[in-house]
């Protein structure tokens, strides 16, 4: 029979630690620090298959399931000599919810659970604290009423803060039993009123009724938002773990706090955390009171600090990782709640790993799984340019590092409507869950409360996003949308500039600068990467800066240069436009050859653009391969809409105007409805393009060859791989592969040098993956086009599907975004098809892959699973890639069995 | 070492009949008529591979091939005591082109090459008839002069009309020695100014640049244009037969003539052709002058009558097919001079296969095989209505059978230009091959001239296109555009109706009706088909009038019924229109529901008329299952267009109007432009629309199903099977079959009885494909959309791609349009891996295909490759894939290898 509960406690536990996907992470950390013979209030994880069993069962707990929680509470009580409800040795437990993949905030907690109106006094009476007492109580009310009974915390709230201001208190602390007791009852009333039945009193049923609101929990819709982010699957379901209470709020000798072994922000190795004395774990958490740092804590009880770090100390050598640990002192005894790995900043990460590597503590291989690929985002991130300060209005803590710079915002509802266009600062006394679509658009937080280890905090870090926390200098009137810092008012739309590394705030719009990321042991870790992985990582870049910024993040060359976004300046366009007013269709031969000299006229004024452009890459990339795309998009995105044209001509025509501007938009208008198209994305474009006027390849083919030969007469060794698109027959590929030779032999003939050149395909039809075999035979090198490859298999407009995307990820038909990560089942078959025949008939093939996804984690494994030979992103995601390509290679060559699961922890 | 020329003559030859893809098809059958001992002028054959070689290398004649050439014309000369050129026994001959494939009118044929200035007068010696050698030397020169020099026809033709004119005969006859010498004068003179040299007087030199024109007319456009309408592969290249000539036009005892076995156009078994007395084949088969019945020969030549009779009889029997011949008449000696299996109309390819089967000639297998199922068409092409006659204003010669009614244009360019809109009828005094391309367009074809075998009458045949020929009462101006007929003056633009069964010509637009293809051999000939095959066939069928039509031809059922095409009458277009207003995104719940609330109310009002839809096709199909599939355009197409709101916005606001109609423009617009997509073949269609409102679905689920238990009470079977479109990925078939039999349950329960239904989905995008093996754990039946399935595969939109597919077509990197011909590498590949996959996963899973390419033969030929269960096309094709579904389960047990080359002659 299946077991749900398992037991810890009393030195030894029924669980361990590497038993996450039963326990939750909470539990197998719980069940782990008992059998290691830490310090941990003992009590019992009800399994994540229980909560599994629960939706099953139609939202009802199983009898047999309920009969195991009996046996465990059993089992509890004999150990602790207490038993829930009594009246002479009551046990008060806390129920949190505990899923395999920590989901910081985003579950609920309910302490102290067991209180009742008998309880209460027992309580109060065994610890000689009629306060503690009654606070007690009064907590449990509060969160039981809103967790379990869902009463808005804002009712509770009120009826607390009304009691403050009638005695006119402005501390929780000053309050008086009496004035508890008061409150209590205050609270009772409101349950009454609000769900029509009494608080229940019984214990059993509290627990019970807890513990069916944390599995509840799994599907609220915070919950739900943050699964989805984080891509963790739906149907893992949450532990719930019941502990016996321990109290950091019962006295001056109590006290309660989180930590981590190492600053999870800078990666340094050094204790870090905060503690607040006379408090429970919520209120550290919260952010409602600022905290102490942990430091402080050797001042106040020099032998639990001591305990605390020798304890911290061992679980981070057990676990090999950084711990992120929860504590509670009462009454002088440490209690430890829970150690998980603890999250960190990218720059921890990449810092952390290699110390531990230095450290002897884990191998290189385990050091580059250690990093999600994303975090690196966090080091290639802007920061401030300090040569041109601005205004400097108050500091907060450096919550997540990196520079923002934004407009103002006080909602996350707003800064989602304002943060369409131009970036938005949200600026929050604390955020809260239900923020979170607020916090995903905004380019930095700033709260005025919370800490380190705040939720503001935290959900940044994780996103890797700026945010400076309790800037307690900063007054946020949320209502009427203003922000006061001292003389300065803010108001909704103001500029503001964060850093975040630094706690910084300043007034209007800051210079950023991006980050050197070769300092420090970025290079290193990356040096690890590169000999791990077996996957090229190239990038795209259509224009000198970006090959430089690119080549300096370690491309190993241009994966996809598009030549059409060159033709979109302004000295350019009036050529193409000119070259496009002559693709007309004619079954006159002559017209046809007059149309066609039009073109090669403006084609001739293009040329030697496109050769400097060209000669600008090879010079950034000299000496690495340099893909160039031949012309791509339908020509009508050369030329003004149609429907503007046509409703500019009508209100001319309503008006009466004739003259020279009608006919010269009527015109255009001949011309733009002569390339009009339904399904631009499955028309006349691409290497069709080519076929229809092989002039346009002629030229750039030129173009191509003119510079590389110019720039090797420089010394300058170019490399160009020519790449035809949307193939998806052979024959098209050998009519322009026909050109561009020809082309090189003329001006190889003409220049009196050869360069070395590859032309080749992209892969970006299913018709070309499923005739691969035989593209290969003319193609020299492959490059995955897989945007346009999942807009065919899928049938799906990239410019159309926002909606249908939406409905599908939330109805739970695909997984994600397919055009964010790559589809495995279809397009990734494709590419193993692609890849497989393609080599077959070309043994030495080059394959690569050019979409979005070449910067895609995810992505980037299933091109090292299809046997792919490089990715090619964008240059801000080379590292990303690089470090994914290194991951995958340790996957696939099984290293990571051990390591695996504490990295995604 | 390859050899390249095959001599033949003096009873034996060294080709043989089955050697067509060496010889092509007349050079076949000259060789096999020489080895069974028949009378044909000797020469030899310039293999398909010498006009390969000539083209490889570089439009030049090896050296190799021409001393192959001497040898054989030595040959030939030792045979006959005759040598070219010489003065005392001249040789001439004759040189034609003929590839594998018979190719009418297309290629080039010179006669009476040999003659020269010396030459002639040694004819006119021997023959003692100076008039008969001129008139020789004249055609050749002028032969020589269009085919190989390039000089026009028109500029020979003028010089032989002036001659004519300046001594005012009426007669070419009329014309003397001496009148012809002239003529030759002047034709020499015209080639000296055109070409800048002599005409050529050494025959070697004359035969060697015939040989390489009649290999270069390959390449010459009319006949590229044949090639693509036929499918005809570009690279088989020409044969080229010489061969000795023999005169029909040496005086009344000579004469020359062609002729069919059995009647081409009806079938019927008797002896069917053409003859002229005293004249060369051109004038024959140019339709220049009109011939005279076969038949008539016996009267004049009773012994070469029955001799041809004789011959032709042995060589159907030899053959097993209908012979194509043709003969001369030299002074009373018969000459054959080709045979080849006929060309004949559908009716009489179906009547003749029967027949041979009842004559023992072939088995059933092979009459199927011996039928294009393209030409079925013509057996159901629509008659004309004799209940209502017309005036009939003239009659020509029944060419081709069928009825047409359209506008008179006269030259093909018009039939093009204005055979868009309405149906045209091409008149022409004859046409010329330069004409097909009006041809094609054209609803039917009249001429003046030309007999049954002319240019006019074979092409429309091939087509199954009407055709009166030979209507010698019209006189057609083709300048002015005005066709005389008596008294009748009919103008461009005029309608006039056309018999191609009977030759008659009617003035305005007749009614036409449909044939009856169950009269006549016709029903036996399709159960044969039905005996052999092993695809079903269904119909692609949206009302019950095309059901039934369907049923009629044989349909086993309804593979496709469009419900949109049901929301576009004018009495539901506003429900429609007011359910799709209904479909705007929100994020407040509220709102949602609102905005669901409107489109059911909406979907409400259709509700009864889909369920009136259904029934009347259930009803029409009794006991046959109907595919229905659920709603699949995208909803814009319900709107008025984007551009045509915006202009007329535009135009009342720079009017300066306001009021009712500008706000209600624009709130149209805001629903358009909230539903307007870049591309929408990839967008909001299909089951996504299904999925985002669910309640469209529910409504046809329940149309069907209220539909189908009404229908089951009065006794009607109805068998729904329901396809759900546009899938690629399981979930998505998941969520609407649950829709489908959770509304199927409520009906049945409602309604206390129960229909036995299926559901499944189509296959029309890569990603269903390449999933279907978890499509089919779903899905009851599979149905290959693969109009959308080549839409994506190749990335190209079948509303955009005429301009692309012509160019590719003409470039040859497509054989053919693949919108037309399922593209078997891709297309076809993603058949056989949904199939097969699809099986794997539900072994009995029904397999079938719904685009257009269902009723085309050589995609069925694909379709029966991958195993599909069965094919479904538009009802008037349904014979067709009838047939091409026997051919291929025919083909696929190798039993065709004997038939399948005279099937292609």
């Amino acid at each position: 029979m299946e077991k749900y509960v398992y037991s810890f406690g009393g030195g030894k536990a029924e669980g361990r630690g590497d038993m996450k996907d039963v326990l939750g992470g909470k539990g197998a950390g719980l069940a782990e620090m008992t059998n290691a013979g830490l310090p941990v209030p003992p009590g019992f994880t009800i399994a994540t298959s229980a909560c599994r069993t629960y939706f099953e069962n139609g939202n009802q707990l199983p009898k047999s399931i309920q009969e195991e929680v009996d046996s465990a509470l059993s089992h509890l009580e004999l150990l602790l000599g207490q038993r829930l409800g009594d009246s002479g040795s009551p046990l008060l437990v806390s129920v949190r919810s505990g899923a395999k993949f920590s989901m910081p905030g985003m579950m609920d907690t309910i302490l102290n659970l067991g209180m009742n109106d008998t309880v209460v006094e027992s309580v109060a009476r065994k610890t000689q604290n009629q306060r503690f007492a009654y606070d007690s109580y009064r907590r449990f009310i509060q969160m039981f009423g809103g967790v379990v009974l869902d009463i808005p915390k804002a009712d509770f709230e009120h009826i607390f803060d009304s009691q403050k201001k009638r005695r006119g208190f402005k501390f929780d602390t000053q309050l008086t039993p009496e004035d508890l007791n008061r409150i209590i009852a205050a609270y009772k009333k409101l349950v009454l009123k609000k769900k029509k039945f009494e608080f229940p009193q019984e214990p059993r049923r509290q627990l019970n009724m807890a513990v069916e609101a944390v599995f509840r929990s799994w599907y609220n819709p915070r919950a739900q938002t943050y699964r989805r982010l984080n891509r963790i699957p739906d149907d893992l379901g949450t532990a719930v773990n019941v502990q016996t209470m321990v109290f950091g709020n019962m006295g001056e000798t109590s006290g309660t706090g989180v930590g981590f072994t190492r600053d999870p922000a800078t990666g340094a190795k050094q204790f870090y955390g905060e503690f607040l004395m006379n408090a429970q774990g919520e209120d550290v958490v919260a952010g409602v009171r600022t905290p102490v740092p942990i430091a402080e804590l050797e001042k106040f009880m020099p032998e639990v600090y001591q305990q605390l770090r020798d304890i911290t100390g061992r679980l981070e050598e057990h676990y090999k990782d950084v711990q992120d640990f929860e504590f509670t002192i009462q009454e002088g005894k440490l209690y430890m709640l829970q150690t998980r790995n603890g999250k960190r900043t990218g720059n921890a990460a990449v810092r952390i790993a290699v110390d531990m590597v230095d450290e002897g503590l884990i191998d290189e291989a385990e050091a580059l799984m250690r990093v999600e690929p994303e975090q690196l985002n966090q080091l290639l991130h802007p920061v401030l340019d300090e040569s041109k300060p601005l205004k400097l209005i108050a500091k907060g803590l450096p919550a997540s590092p990196g520079a923002a710079v934004g407009r103002v915002v006080f909602t996350a509802d707003d800064a989602v409507k304002q943060g369409k266009g131009e970036p938005v600062i949200l600026v929050r006394g604390e955020t809260v869950p239900d923020d979170i679509h607020g916090m995903e658009v905004a380019a930095g937080i700033l709260t005025s409360r919370g800490g380190m280890t705040s939720h503001a905090a935290v959900v940044t870090r994780g996103m890797g996003k700026c945010c400076v926390a309790g800037c307690s200098d900063a007054e946020v009137d949320e209502k009427r949308k203003i922000l006061k810092i001292g003389p300065n008012v803010i108001k909704e739309g103001d500029w503001i500039s964060l850093d975040g590394s630094t706690g910084r705030v300043m007034l209007g719009k800051a210079i950023t600068k991006q980050p050197d990321p070769h300092s420090g042991p970025f290079g290193r870790f990356m040096k690890w990467a590169d000999e791990y992985r077996q996957l090229g990582v190239r990038a795209n870049a259509d224009i000198p800066r970006d090959a430089t910024v690119s080549r300096e993040f370690g491309a190993e060359g241009i994966g996809l240069c598009r030549t059409e976004h060159m033709f979109f300046a302004s000295d350019r366009l009036p050529h193409m436009q000119r070259m496009i007013m002559a693709c007309k269709d004619t079954s006159d031969p002559k017209e046809a050859a007059r149309y066609e000299k039009d073109r090669r006229a403006a084609l001739a004024k293009l040329l030697p653009m496109q050769r400097r452009d060209f000669a600008g890459l090879f010079k950034a990339m000299d000496g690495l391969p340099v893909t160039i795309r031949t012309l791509d998009p339908p020509l009508h995105e050369f030329l003004p809409k149609r429907e503007q044209l046509m409703v500019e001509i009508a209100t001319l025509e309503a008006k009466g105007k004739k003259g020279a501007k009608l006919s010269q938009l009527k015109k255009m208008l001949e011309v733009v409805e002569g390339l009009h198209e339904f399904n631009p994305m499955l028309g006349l474009r691409g290497c069709r393009l080519g076929i229809l006027y092989p002039e346009i390849t002629e030229m750039q083919a030129r173009a191509i060859f003119e510079a590389a030969c110019d720039c090797k007469n420089k010394g300058i060794r170019a490399r160009p791989e020519v790449m035809i698109p949307l193939v998806g027959e052979v024959k098209e590929l050998a009519a322009q592969k026909e050109i561009v030779d020809r082309v090189a032999s003329e001006v190889f003939a003409k220049k009196g040098i050869e360069v070395e050149y590859l032309v080749g395909t992209m892969i970006e039809l299913p018709a070309a993956a499923l005739s691969s075999g035989e593209i290969a035979r003319e193609a020299q090198f492959f490059s995955f086009g897989t945007n346009d490859l999942t807009q065919t298999t899928f049938g799906l407009s990239r410019d159309d599907c926002g909606k249908i995307i939406a409905a599908y990820v939330k109805q739970k038909i695909w997984p994600a975004d397919p055009f964010a990560v790559l589809d495995p089942k279809r397009v990734g078959r494709l590419l193993k098809i692609g890849t497989s025949e393609g080599r077959q008939a070309r043994a030495n093939l080059k394959v690569g892959i050019c979409g979005e996804h070449g910067g895609d984690p995810a992505s980037i494994e299933v091109c090292a699973e299809a046997g792919l030979n490089y990715v090619s992103c964008s240059p801000y995601r080379v590292p990303i890639a690089r470090l994914a390509a290194g991951q995958a290679a340790i996957r696939r060559s099984g290293k990571d069995v051990a390591v695996s699961a504490s990295a995604t922890a």
